[in-house]
């Protein structure tokens, strides 16, 4: 019998690692979980990760051939297949692709998690037959994925796609990487969490939210208050997306792309962040790209979507080999 | 006699038309201009143009062949070959390669003279060599081409990189696109006269500029002043490349580009722009990018830049076909 190709997608996350073997179509035959126990190093994570997917992989291996492994994972440079420094894991820099090599003598590649994304958009998901577009990713951070002429925009240094940290204002809110104002100290699940405080302090707006700590309160919370109508998290969803609008639209200007993809946590809320993101996009766009830009929701379904997006790389590779 | 190769090209200006044969090395071996005359159809020019471009090349062409027509001109669209509504042109939307062909049997090409200047610094100048890289272009406004893994960004609609309309500040400077805060309002000849009519406004610095009314005063009059030591014409070039500084830093963000060269008038200032330029950029980077990005001038010599450019159009087009 002939077997069928498939790809084995892994997610690299600070708490757990998720993995799934793919087929071309973006279907997830069959995915585990397993904990990344963050102080471990790699060469630790990838051996206990390589055991059971290799366990899990006997379960289908009559029906299906492995062609390749692709990774997603934080600070992953795809030129020199490493991770370098990654916030939540204690790995320093480590050669994560030479560490693949010892246990597989298949194709494989890394990159950061938010290109993963935009990869299995454009195999799998919302961008299918687009040439020319940018996904956001909305979690605790904004992580973002270029595509341009068909092709993931690496850069000089492998590290394009940092929309998170373009400049909302520049004496604006402390961010994470050390600057002020980022647009992910804004347009993020703890972005918005701190609109919500930054609105609790500024206004008196009633609220049930001013009974949560700011430690307890979740982006799930204020997206919940928002659908019961409460007025201060529907006006902090609306903050959040006027920023956001406001940066694409300076992303637009740069890349003219057909669509903006919203991906992660955040992007579950829906039409409380699609739709006000979509309004105020357009209104501080430039007359000449106005009706034109798609804001959509991610469509990467059928198993975990950061899974699909890193199983899509070893696709993608394959589809640019097959075209020379 | 094995002739060489040779291209046209054409730079079509709000008050002039430049235009000159070159060949593959960027050396421009006969050049010539004539009066665009806005008023009349593109036909109208065209056909001016034409007979003067066979004139000389006639008196070049035993020595060489032209192998095709490249265009530089406002809001040309590549894909369709048309210029679109351009501002300073009583055009409306014409098919500019379609006029062309009526002429001439060979291949042609047009986009906008920013995008042209991107090439022809990738065919000839200051970007040799680079794939990844961004050209800057200071005139009265502030155009950009945006280079990726070699190619010109041209996006879904062909109206890619237009960092001149990034935006600064929402409630700002009012720009000539009828929207506020664009980085062009800062970061341009007009808006380096912005500028200093603002800190005449504001200050009470001395200034030999505050005897000169708005519409006499020119960027190369400020440079001039600044040379000289002038207090204020320091400050407005200061301010200049601290808003530019702050939206290239934008620009890496999305990109990673290897440089950013700036091209045009107001990047004649050399290190008045240059370095200072440099220098905020720097402080807005995200720190992953510091200390890699080049900020160079245009290293486009030899003969008219944006004819050079319009010209490389041909090369660049006879480049990526001989690579399949």
């Amino acid at each position: 019998m002939n077997r069928k190709d498939i790809s084995l997608g892994i997610d690299i996350g600070g708490t757990n690692t998720a993995f799934g073997f793919v087929d071309k179509d973006g279907m997830c035959v069959i995915e585990s979980t397993i904990p990344t126990c963050s102080n471990e190093p790699a060469e630790m994570l990838l051996k206990r990760l390589f055991k059971e997917a290799d366990a899990l992989y006997k379960t289908v291996s009559d029906e299906y051939n492995l062609i390749g492994i692709g990774i997603g994972a934080p600070n992953a440079n795809y030129f020199k297949g490493t991770v370098e420094q990654p916030p939540n894991l204690n790995w320093g820099v480590v050669n994560i692709l030479a560490i693949v090599k010892e246990y597989y003598d298949v194709p494989s590649a890394i990159t950061n998690d938010a290109n993963a994304a935009a990869i299995g958009e454009m195999q799998f998901g919302a961008a299918k037959g687009m040439k020319d577009f940018v996904v956001i990713t909305l979690g605790t951070g904004l992580g973002s994925g270029i595509v341009v002429n068909g092709q993931l925009v690496y850069g000089a240094d492998s590290f394009a796609g940092e929309i998170g940290h373009t400049i909302v204002d520049p004496s604006g809110r402390e961010c994470g990487c050390g600057r002020k104002g980022c647009l992910e100290a804004y347009a993020s699940a703890t972005g918005l969490r701190r609109t919500v405080y930054e609105l609790i302090a500024t206004t008196n707006t009633p609220s049930r939210l001013r009974d949560i700590c700011f430690n307890q309160l979740t982006a799930k919370e204020i997206c919940a208050a928002a659908k019961s109508g409460d007025t201060m998290a529907l006006e902090a969803f609306d903050y959040t997306a006027k920023v956001l609008g406001l940066k694409l639209a300076d992303t637009v200007a740069h890349l003219s792309p057909e669509a903006i993809i919203l991906f992660g946590g955040l992007a579950l809320a829906g039409d409380l962040i699609l739709a006000p993101t979509k309004h105020y996009m357009e209104e501080f766009l430039l007359p000449i790209f106005r009706n034109k830009v798609k804001i959509l929701p991610s469509a990467l379904h059928g198993g975990n979507a950061a899974v699909l997006g890193a199983a899509a790389l070893i696709w993608n590779e394959i589809k640019i080999k097959n075209k020379f």
